[in-house]
């Protein structure tokens, strides 16, 4: 349970490390955090984000702490754990903010001390600017918040891992399993940052811009791309992703056959379809 | 040139139709219409948006006007000039509003009366509703609107045909060739309708609406899409579009491909590309 005695740790403080030890500092956490570089150390400390800090993993540090969150590239974030775990407090709680789950939370849970607990995590917000000069907690207002439970997992910490949510502000807190999770990212943020890419790619565009719409800078906001970060989350997430891909271009193709044989009702059809479905997606907004 | 005398004839009263009467009677001048609904044609009468109009095409009423607008589907545009042309005013300018120029330009010029001229004209501008109850001209204010002359057309016509788009409140008047401009709205607005159409197909997505982000929602903003007026308008533009469609196509096989071999250089590529390709698009925002 979170207590108003309960320290946290952040490790990684980047543009999603940053914020959450800005808003957890700001609802009266103590808040550590571990980080590579120390220019973003003093960085954090001196604009208050966090507490403490130290560029050097060591056990009297990181042994202070109940709950520690992990804001790192997935494999950086799987090498601390097996290269740190021996570190933190018994009985502590671990989560995370990592893009895909499987990859993650079974390999985690997979090599954890049986006294530590790891709850998945990943909090849907994001901006295209990235470091912790650009942490702002704002960002989690009214966005979603999943956590994704195995069996491995008690209820209690579950609970505690969604308060952590909670406190952060997010709008919708949800639970999903790894599966389901990955199923789901697949479609509505990695499918279509693919489609964005492959877009920007497909046409040098230069000449276009001053005739552009809303529509092509709306569809193509995302294909500003952090790219080391998506490529590994796009290869964590790969069986899934190309079979989304897959599904994509077979609609895609049979609009474009039903196109070159003149098949109007076809073409009336998939719009029909996408009319109906898209409509979904504004009633909830 | 135009003039505070001149009297302006909409044929069609849709969104588009009705905001340009709305914009060009508010700025002065006299704004006649021609619709095929009666309800259409005493709401904008009701509301003020024209001076007069009729849902009888007589020589005696289309005869009154210097210029005359069609903002009507493709097929039904060509069909009232084949049908009316002869009531029109000898020396009237006549022009239009749609989404496709080759098809349009092209066969219109070459039926058209000798002492007729017509100048296509694309005014990029749109709501995803309907009809005159719509009618907005603040929709132009900003937008891209488009002159596409050929060789047929004097400098005169063009420029009254530009003072239009600028009486109308448009941000950016240009000049594309009929070609140009449909390569350009194939990329930019074709192309961007076909992927989102095709997205919205390829998964029954009802029960991802919770987690849905912006950037989900803003791709696929455009997959809500009027079939009859976009299937017409696809059908129009076949050549290019497909073109196009194949050119992503071959561009999102290449980033499936290079994610399925695990390529995490050319995926990385592929995503500086569409990062820096992105940037242009911003920076004349």
């Amino acid at each position: 349970m979170l207590g108003t005695d309960t320290r946290i740790l952040i490790v990684g403080l980047g543009l999603i490390g940053g914020s959450y030890a800005e808003g957890l500092k700001k609802v009266g956490f103590e808040v550590g955090a571990v980080t590579r570089s120390q220019k973003t150390l003093d960085y954090a400390l001196e604009k208050g984000i966090i507490d403490s800090g130290t560029i050097e993993v060591t056990r009297e540090y990181v042994s202070r702490f109940d709950i520690v969150v992990f804001a790192l590239y997935p494999h950086v974030f799987l090498s601390w754990i097996r290269d740190y775990q021996d570190f933190i407090k018994p009985g502590a709680l671990l989560t995370d903010v990592t893009g895909v789950k499987r990859a993650v939370v079974y390999e985690v849970q997979g090599m954890l001390r049986p006294d530590l607990e790891f709850v998945g995590a990943h909090p849907m917000a994001g901006r295209e600017v990235y470091g912790v000069e650009n942490a702002d907690c704002g960002i989690f207002e009214g966005a979603n918040y999943i956590v994704t439970p195995t069996e491995a997992n008690t209820e209690a910490a579950v609970r505690t891992c969604e308060d952590l949510g909670r406190a952060l502000g997010f709008g919708c807190i949800s639970r999903l399993s790894p599966e389901h999770h990955d199923e789901m990212i697949g479609f509505l943020s990695q499918l279509t940052h693919c489609i964005a890419v492959a877009l920007m790619n497909s046409k040098e565009s230069h000449h276009l811009v001053d005739f552009t719409g809303d529509s092509f800078r709306d569809l193509t906001r995302i294909a500003r791309i952090n790219d080391g970060m998506w490529s590994e989350l796009f290869m964590l997430n790969r069986d899934e992703l190309l079979s989304q891909m897959d599904l994509f271009a077979e609609k895609f193709g049979e609009l474009r056959d039903a196109l070159e044989a003149g098949d109007t009702d076809k073409m009336r059809g998939m719009m029909r379809i996408s009319t109906e479905r898209r409509g979904y997606f504004d009633k909830r907004k």
